[in-house]
């Protein structure tokens, strides 16, 4: 199967893929074929069957792909019901956002949240109690979270991600702008950059015009 | 120089490089070389030349960059001083969350946000008054944003999209899981898609477990 050398293009389709499916079965759809996927997503049909042979291939050629089936596959390669323990360390504005992502459905179990804030500490979010930084070390030896989400200041995060690898995690959803993986270069970081995402639209507006 | 033919990779690294020019620039560093850049940035130094390259170049070989010079040339590619209006819609926990954004220093100014709910329209968050949507279209047409936020649910997303559209709007910043470049393929999107960005991360750790 030699999943290591899929490539993240392909990963990162899979999410997209298993979001479709979803809402084909949803919409009681029993069978889909790559053609019709690919009307629907805007890959073409040999992307689709190409990216799923990367998995080892779903389905019988010309029979199209049963929806159920398909969506149990990916949510296997996606371990979506991993329940995989997580930690988010930052309740400010986005922190709190996140904390109504359903993480359950997503592969993760968010089982403690922590700020230095002593006016947020003990107070109860979404169902969340706000654990003090000083918990930390104790709190991951003992619940062992593979993943951190990261929403604090980016001049706390070096530490803050030093101690957090020493302690076991495994990964990082980095909403920050400092660059953990230019410090732990062999960790797993997903980094979400939302002032470079908003900058991106700011370029294509300006382009346009200067284009014109 | 056809930066209609400037690859969208050199342009997502452009915010990343503003990023850390204005961390030397603040740390009182004048000049800087590719190489320097590039054992912050971790790109090559050769990399960081070419993309540099692709807007003409910038400073002279063997005297490394004028920092500021540098920052400001970037800045201006990236039209972060040009205040285009902006509007948002759907005010719920993400929604919140991204008024905080120092929108004017990424190149917008984010003069309306919106919700459809009763209890949250006419009540001040961070400063902005929130509107009903049915003031949308005048306020568009009295306004001109070029750009949405969309923070609502998925199912509101093909309508809202077509009416704006229909009022001038030009780019979208896509919270959603609604795919509104399948529907507007000529129109500028930004999809930042949060559960997609999880699943990868569950997909990082599975595999890991997988091939060990």
């Amino acid at each position: 199967m030699g999943k290591e050398n899929i490539s993240m293009s392909v990963i990162r389709r899979m999410p997209r893929y298993y979001r479709y499916l979803c809402e084909l079965e949803n919409n009681g759809i029993m069978r889909v074929s790559s053609k019709e996927l690919s009307t629907r997503m805007g890959f073409t049909a040999s992307q689709i069957r190409q990216d799923f042979n990367c998995f080892g291939g779903f389905g019988q050629q010309g029979y199209g792909y049963p929806v159920s089936q398909l969506k149990q596959e990916i949510s296997d390669i996606l371990g979506l019901t991993s329940k995989r323990k997580a930690i988010l360390l930052g309740v400010g504005n986005l922190g709190r956002a996140l904390l109504s992502i359903s993480f359950d459905k997503m592969g993760f179990d968010l089982c403690g949240t922590f700020d230095v804030n002593s006016r947020v500490v003990g107070t109860e979010i979404k169902g969340y109690t706000v654990l003090p930084y000083s918990d930390l070390k104790e709190f991951c030896e003992r619940e062992k979270p593979e993943m951190a989400i990261i929403c604090i200041p980016a001049s706390a995060v070096s530490k803050v991600s030093d101690d957090l690898i020493s302690y076991g995690v495994k990964a990082f959803w980095n909403f920050s702008h400092y660059d953990i993986s230019m410090r732990h270069p062999d960790v797993c970081v997903e980094g979400v950059h939302l002032n470079d995402s908003l900058m991106t639209i700011s370029y294509m507006l300006n382009s346009d015009e200067v284009s014109e």
